[in-house]
């Protein structure tokens, strides 16, 4: 199985277009890696058909093993810069001192949940803090469905939302073999397949249909889940706006909306601290997960009261690591660096330049299809002449781009689509190395 | 409500007897848990109805914000002692190195995971790491239905195995409705419940009339899962070599074993690594958490290649924060430690004296109905004259021990049975202390 067929359309997030072929393993020369399939076997999830051995890291760049340094345009878990000293040295003085969970009371912990809250809507006035987006979004999926009554969502053709069971079925991205659950319904990303031009309308008709589907099944319409900026569908960040009429229908037709923010919170977009606000509206659950302690595992939902109680009523939740004391010292470090070092302006301005630069590029070369982004989350759509979709140009990016030391993955529906999304200290000058190093490959 | 009338039958592990009592909020003068309501809402889960505000800890002991050492008889997460100093350093080191995700390789993540597998039968030759106890026990009980494509799960009646939506089906007592999900069967914990004196052939009764409901059912029978010293109904550690039975009778009757180490493994029962060998057999799938990064959120799953492979057919699994590696390196300085400090050994030595020592202090007090225990991990059973569970008990003096500035809890349907399990470094001076204090609160 070539590395390109084995991306179909439903196994994108997973088996990315740089993935590392299991089926080539017999070739494997590198023992750590031989290691590696031995320790993990089928679940061996790598990067590159030969894997990196990373050795260390700070700020933008990676250091290998043999010393090569490589800028990271990849890893948006280390929101702030890779082994941030801030968050260091919050991490190590709470571990000396106690880390804990929160059946105890302790003043970092309750610091930390009222400084999220004072970056989300009045509305969602209760935090729960857990582990990873995964969890998050299995509770948040629980809190529709106890709340609607109901169990029908609507997620995006090639969402990913995390790796429970209950997640996993609403993460179609993760299906390797095209099956959809029964209560999960399907709608395009935002402008996709044969849109008729009027983006806007056209996702709110297609999500009418799917709610009208759902209302027809035994499963009822719950809600919608999505996150704003629709990263494993190949970023899709326009029109601002149109998931505020989205969130109008969801309520009108008696359902939830959900926004995970995983991917595009934390000031990743640029223009505000979530995604979501961009688009202007307040969500009925937010969850919240990767960049929120730069690596450190934790996550969280945050919902009204109303609906925290209700869920509450008929069932325990209690998390053992979510928002222990170190997670919260953590979490507080990361909003200390965003604000102290401007990181919601850096996104926005280096995003925006970026940006420019990539659609400069584009402009030159008809394979680049469509440039893409919100601060610093940019998609790169690559063609071929009869446009359509050219996973083989982005893998032979990818690589290329590996030689030339920048770590960059792809998304979509067919892997065709560069997603570059950096950590928030990204500079002008790192910027103009991706765009100078893609220029050069696609010239050759 | 009252806090007793609250512990119902199917509402233990979460409302532990300990629990904070949402209903008398209105009478709080403590400003930090007046925040923590405003901030987590109905799913506050806090100790004692006036909450202790922890600031430090070390060993054995915790700290309040007044200055105030308890005894922690409870979290068996920090396992190896409080803040751990091997543990801290090896978590700061690899913070200031490299933070990242297993898509790349690194030393120090297949280290740790050889290690751990050589801690396990050879028949568990693969591990996949994660974040969570709840995440280990959701991808295991994935990996059990698509390997035996069944559904139907046979757990304890108070069996806790974790929070997200799958494990919570599996997870009778964090219902407080007491529902249980349509694809599961309960039977009752080893010897409870009218016992007919051998424990070990009415366990493999009822379990076995368990599986004929099942395969009655449309679910038919995927499989057992069961923690080996029964923590949250109370603790069950005898007979030993019963639960080998156990094994034989599912693979008999085409089913799997996943044994939950979140509890017993790492040492915790004194008398090997895991728990499941007490009772000398090999599970099918093995899941680990709490104790593993002694407070770093890590967990895993171990299987055989032949089911993770058969898994990893129709889906992709990857964790974002899983196997990360500041969790190994939290992980490998972890089984430092257990080794360094020789803790199996003080676990079974000084579990050994706790539980002759409470023996004795129950033959001079029929309340004490029963002590039960295997290494650091003890129950004490309290009846009331005419030998029925006596929760009220349990409460008085878990919260005459808090005044006494120790730190206990309660598991059991009623939460009727103390739970001891201390960090795995107590020593005798420190277990006489508990003793003490039971033994003067019970002359009370």
């Amino acid at each position: 199985m070539s590395k390109i067929a084995a991306v179909t359309e439903n196994a994108k997030q997973i088996l990315d277009m740089n993935a590392f072929d299991m089926s080539k393993a017999e070739l494997i020369k590198n023992e750590l890696l031989r290691r590696r399939l031995n320790n993990s076997g089928a679940l061996s999830v790598l990067f590159y058909q030969q894997p990196i051995e990373m050795q260390s890291a700070s700020g933008v760049w990676m250091t290998s093993v043999e010393g090569t340094r490589y800028l990271d345009l990849y890893n948006n878990v280390p929101s702030v810069g890779h082994n941030h000293p801030v968050v260091v040295e919050a991490i190590t003085q709470q571990l000396s001192q106690l880390n804990t969970n929160t059946r105890y009371l302790n003043q970092t912990v309750e610091k930390y949940l009222e400084r999220i809250k004072s970056t989300l809507p009045e509305s969602l006035d209760r935090i729960i803090l857990c582990c990873t987006g995964s969890e998050a979004n299995d509770l948040a999926l629980r809190m529709m469905e106890k709340c609607t009554g109901k169990r029908g969502v609507i997620v995006t053709k090639s969402a990913y939302h995390g790796n429970t069971r209950a997640v996993t079925d609403v993460s179609p991205s993760a299906s390797k073999t095209g099956h959809i659950a029964a209560h999960v319904r399907t709608v395009p990303a935002p402008g996709t397949e044969n849109c008729n031009g009027d983006i806007h309308a056209e996702f709110i008709q297609r999500i009418s249909a799917a709610i009208d589907n759902l209302e027809q099944s035994e499963y009822g319409f719950a809600g919608f889940l999505a996150d704003s900026i629709f990263s494993s569908d190949g970023v899709y960040p326009e029109p601002a706006g149109m998931l505020a009429s989205v969130l109008q229908l969801v309520h009108k037709r008696g359902g939830l909306y959900i926004a995970d923010e995983v991917q595009p919170g934390f000031t990743r977009t640029g223009d505000a601290f979530w995604g979501f606000q961009r688009h202007g509206f307040e969500p009925d659950i937010v969850t919240m997960g990767k960049p929120m302690g730069n690596g450190y595992p934790m996550a969280g939902v945050a919902a009204n009261d109303t609906l925290v109680k209700e869920f509450a009523q008929d069932v325990g939740y209690f998390n053992t690591f979510g928002g222990n004391t170190v997670a919260a010292a953590a979490g507080n470090a990361v909003l200390d660096v965003i604000r102290d070092d401007q990181l919601q302006a850096n996104s926005k301005i280096t995003g925006t330049y970026l940006l420019q630069q990539l659609k400069a590029l584009a402009s030159t070369d008809a394979r680049i299809r469509e440039v893409r982004g919100a601060g610093l989350y940019i998609g790169l759509e690559l063609c071929s002449s009869n446009n359509s979709p050219d996973p083989a140009l982005a893998t032979a990016l990818i690589e290329g781009l590996r030689e030339k030391k920048i770590l960059i993955g792809a998304a979509g529906p067919y892997g065709h689509i560069l997603k570059v999304r950096p950590p928030l200290c990204l500079n002008q000058a790192e910027a103009n190395l991706f765009v100078d190093a893609l220029s050069d490959l696609l010239a050759r």
